[in-house]
């Protein structure tokens, strides 16, 4: 295949492109990312465990002195007010060491972050400014060994004492132990413990407590204990543990009140009414640790890819037509790896783009209202799973795409790998919050018809869901007619905007009507009396249902992840940038749709022909991406300080320059040695030469 | 939903498909297992890299003392001419620790088993009994920095010198370095290289020679110098490392002889004419490591699914209808993410025994034929990348399902995944395999005509393509109104081991011939003589299919695996076993189909209604085998000595009874606090009675 590639216009701006992808908080972004490539802050990899806590506990204390870690806190407290600029900068740390961020996470976004939206004024000007200076290192004690994704049901309580006005936290049984705690095992001082607060006889719930566990010397308050969780697959510079509380005391200043509030006589209070909308509304002001991993994983998948799409546009192997040996990145099969993530890299980014500007609305109070932060909610539980998922695929593909060489910690990926696989399961299992969008999504599918109205409901679905109803009926008959023979019309018809659009919303819509229909169904038959019978009825339904509407949540999380790639374009002006944006856009948008092609096939949504238009279209659309692969990737401006991946460097370029102007040398001087196989070709031409030649003497 | 689960008939008898899946060489896999049971095998989370590397090393020393590496070797030597049975016991040791399972590999699997297979009988004599018992450790220096998949264009040259009768075994540039050897940065005393023979001034291609390296106190010898790789990934018990050669000489016995000589006047001489007949036929002997990967990567997965179906059949998450929280293994979900797993992991493990037996014909010499050596490596180069494969992704998928506890190292599944990640690209990289495959069959396809009959390939390939070239001709159109409402004969129809197997081989065949007519028309219309442009058409052209080819291949290895679980299922007597296996493998079957759904749709394969009678008949299969989760498990036989996982003990069936205990002695003691859901509830009661009574009263 062609060996050079001749870069074609129209080519993408790398600064209009970048600052694209850098977005409204570009500044913290960039002062982030220089303080990342401080070598003070970076994973030294093979560092036992111990001395890995220790140099992450030390590497705190440097974005202190470096003032990186204040940015969402009040003006009046040292703090900048400035929410997404604080997660925009945590997320840049993800290239320093994960370690360094999630522990800096638990210290500023959990245990700070907790007493800052969960605490009232005293409790800020109290803690604080020591939560700011990490004089106090505290953890956050939410999960149990016995709860994780369902705190609701934590088992751990802070009974009231009116007598000494103290709440007593107590963990009855080892199920109720808070496990996996930063902070826990070794440096925290403090926890923001969360425990059902029971007074005067009633449980109100799970609520927060500050309560001292560990003097500055390390030793454990009376009545806690704590164990060490030990080695984990990945973040060892951290000092996860469990704590345990044996009646251990805490003032009933202690509660984090915001929310809810215990008289000195042990009457509750709370301005929410419903236990259950007050404990949403405590648990999402949380919501920052799902966005803050969203776009970490994002920086990941940047870091991966720029490395495996470098080192695979330099390496070569085996030999080609052309002479050489040919670049990997020539290959169909590495193309077909490696593109399509740059393409999905894109489109998250921009997603998590979007995500932290509804963030920062709610939390500034420039929007905050109830539907805002709900949507918040709904787009975080939407988007972190998808983007966590993808970035152990994508770093792992790009491992594999480097081979031997991308198994070595110095190149980073493995590295990278270990650590952000967590990130999967914690701030909400990524199951567990696909489903809530899943909900969320049947939630609104039924807001459009009047409570209980079956009827209405089982039309809707039936008229969405079209043929697939009639089954193979006319509509896919038609276009499959219309298609024949038209490949390059139902190809441009791929490529528009609104066709994607429609086809990808078509199909969360059509999943979630026909999910709602099943439901719908469950308790027909089943008196209305008989709320036990229709309660199973309807938990059996929806658990048959469970895989299909966290697939529905997933179509829909792409659609966004779609829908914002496609406003990151509009806002771009350089024509070059724009157009290949756009070929990346349809790669990503139609990739999808690949992927889902049986859904669309089965649901009459499109025609045999058109599927396979879909993927001719793809394979045209990476050969037209391949050559600006590398100006893809130098977009995302992550330097070589930031990479720290040997195989990033131009070494092998330099490595295969080296090999070839040996072997030149040789050839020149005349001492390279021929082949057998080139030796044993020349003899037998010859040897046919010398038949010919007899032949013709005899004839 | 239900929360007990009476276990129904049929059930699987575990002794019988322990016996099954332990197979022909049940003996040395037990054996093997009651060593891997040792705590002095084991790995120690969290060791640091030296010391993980001394204790591998003494590791090796254990096995040579239990007599458990001396299998594979000539009787004569001390060993067991014993071909099967020692990969077999090999694949178990990966439950000690995969880094002994590897060096071990090394030093007796790839250094020892290239003196045995590539050198004769002086070889054998003079170093194989000093590597069996370890006082000879050594490297195999195949792979170089520039050139890892293809060996064939290595840099590292030995050059035969008449005058001393030596070789002198160069690496000439930076590219030509050995790297990412197993014993190269510490350990090994010798090395077999491979580099190009040149001798006369003609190059014989690769040969591999026996080079010293470092005393057995650890210096360096002239001219040998090592690099360290540092700390990987995972397997960081081993020391791997670079080795580069100025100008070393060794002598000309140290050629490894067997497939090609020099004399010492410098002729060359071999019984293998064709010089890439003999290179692959050198690289031939070397299959064994694929083999090995192979049952390893089944036995990684089987303990994944123990630990994570065993947690996920204690663990409770949010509470359910039934009152108590459902079990996680309960979800619609959990079980999609785990059941058809097992029925993978059970389709792999009688595919490698199926692969193993070949492989102990090949070697004992009992069938010891070119076309199946031939076989052999297709089998293995289709089998070790969807097991090494899936291997990751089912132990990441056990890791998620098992959540934070998932994550620490003392649950193992972090461990073993770090550690097999490199599986997939060592000993051939996944996609390279898969393509070498690929080529295999369209060889095989093309085999069936007149060499260059383009015109009989054409017509064969329309034929098999049936429909798909007609587009939506009669016989989808026929299928789907026979279809029409009459799912019950669609699945019918599905399970059927014939219909399986007719969908499954079919897919192959077509996709086969597809790419070989995509191929065949490549070079249409260049001229005949012109062999640079059709060359370079060939490329392009095979390029383009690369990607498909790849996905022909894995589809080809997917019906291996799904034969070799039916003939499986054939060897069992028991009727009980045989129906639970026979729904597990039917799961395989039409898991298979349902993720190339679309492709079955578009060739016209299937009908859209067919394609969901599969997804239906999935979730019943699903819920079929549910109940038979832990049984399936258990027929692994992996003892907790083996799992080690803590949370595979049943401790958390122990917490949550603690925990059910204390609320239940509270509840009887009167003291369990009201929830003040409850409390409301019952105040909204209330206040409704009243309102009636008060509605009564003013009537």
């Amino acid at each position: 295949m062609s060996d050079t590639h001749t870069l074609p216009d129209p080519r993408i701006d790398a600064q209009t492109v970048g600052d694209a992808l850098l977005g409204k908080w570009k500044r913290e972004r960039l002062e982030s990312r220089r303080l990342a490539e401080d070598p003070r802050l970076h994973t030294i990899p093979g560092q036992s465990m111990p001395e890995h806590r220790e140099r992450t506990l030390g590497q705190l204390g440097i974005l202190v002195e470096e003032g990186a870690i204040q940015r969402a806190y009040p003006s009046d407290l040292g703090g900048g007010d400035n929410h997404g600029g604080n997660i925009a900068a945590f997320q840049e740390l993800v290239l320093a060491d994960p370690s360094l961020q999630i522990k800096s996470g638990v210290q500023w976004g959990l245990f700070g972050a907790a007493i800052l939206h969960l605490g009232t004024r005293t409790h800020h000007e109290k803690w604080l400014p020591d939560v700011m200076s990490l004089k106090l290192p505290g953890a956050f004690a939410m999960t149990e060994i016995g709860h994780g994704s369902d705190v609701a049901s934590i088992g751990t309580t802070a009974t009231y004492d009116p007598d000494t006005e103290e709440f007593e936290i107590h963990t009855p049984f080892t199920g109720a132990w808070k496990d996996y705690l930063g902070n826990a095992a070794l440096h925290g001082q403090a926890a923001v413990v969360f425990a059902q607060l029971i007074t005067r006889g009633v449980n109100h719930g799970v609520h927060a407590f500050f309560v001292p566990i560990r003097t500055p010397e390390g030793e454990m308050l009376p009545g806690v204990g704590s164990e060490d969780d030990g080695v984990k697959g990945g973040l060892n510079g951290i000092d996860n543990g469990r704590l345990h509380f044996t009646h251990v005391r805490v003032p009933r200043e202690n509660l984090l009140n915001r929310y809810g509030d215990v008289a000195a006589d042990g009457t509750y209070s709370s301005e929410i009414e419903s236990p259950g909308r007050r404990f949403f509304t405590m648990i999402g002001t949380l919501v920052q640790g799902r966005v803050s991993l969203d776009g970490s994983a994002v920086r990941a998948m940047e870091a991966a890819l720029t490395i495996a799409i470098r080192y695979g546009s330099e390496r070569r192997q085996f030999p080609g037509a052309s002479g050489r040996e040919t670049v990997l990145l020539d290959y169909g099969q590495h193309q077909r790896r490696l593109l399509p993530r740059l393409a999905q890299t894109y489109a998250m980014a921009f997603a998590d783009e979007r995500l932290l500007t509804v963030f920062d609305e709610v939390f500034s109070g420039a929007r905050d209202t109830d539907e805002n932060r709900e949507d918040l909610e709904t787009l975080a539980a939407a988007l972190k799973p998808l983007s966590t998922w993808a970035a152990l695929d994508t770093l792992q593909e790009a491992r594999e795409a480097c081979g031997g060489a991308g198994f070595m910690a110095k190149n980073r990926l493995v590295g990278l790998r270990a650590d952000l696989d967590i990130y999967v399961t914690f701030e909400g299992d990524n199951n567990v919050l696909l489903q809530l969008v899943g909900k969320r999504l049947l939630t609104d599918y039924a807001a459009q018809f009047k409570p209980g109205d079956r009827a209405a409901i089982a039309k809707a679905a039936a008229a969405q869901l079209g043929d697939r109803v009639s089954r193979f009926g006319l509509r896919q008959m038609g276009q499959s007619i219309a298609d024949l023979g038209q490949v390059s019309r139902s190809v441009e018809s791929l490529r528009s905007t609104e066709a994607q659009r429609e086809l990808l919303t078509d199909r969360v819509q059509t999943m979630v009507s026909e999910i709602a229909l099943a439901l719908r169904e469950a308790t027909k038959g089943i008196p209305k009396g008989d709320s036990r019978a229709r309660a199973i009825a309807n938990e059996e339904a929806f658990n048959a249902q469970q895989h299909k509407l966290i697939e529905a949540a997933r179509a829909h999380g792409e659609l966004l992840q779609w829908e914002a790639f496609t406003e990151g374009i509009e806002q771009v002006d350089d024509p070059g940038s724009r157009q290949v944006l756009t070929w990346l856009r349809d790669l990503f948008g139609l990739g999808i749709i690949e992927r889902n092609a049986a859904w669309y096939l089965v649901a009459g949504r499109i025609s045999g022909q058109r599927a396979e238009a879909v993927t001719a279209y793809i394979d045209r659309l990476i050969a037209r991406l391949r050559p600006h692969a590398l100006d893809l990737v130098d977009a995302f401006g992550l330097t070589p300080q930031l990479l720290r991946a040997e195989i990033a460097t131009g070494i092998e370029a330099e490595r295969q320059e080296e090999a070839r102007a040996y072997v030149e040398a040789r050839i020149a001087e005349g001492t390279w040695p021929i082949h057998e196989k080139e030796l044993r070709k020349r003899d037998q031409e010859r040897a046919r030469a010398e038949e010919r030649v007899q032949a013709k003497t005899s004839a």
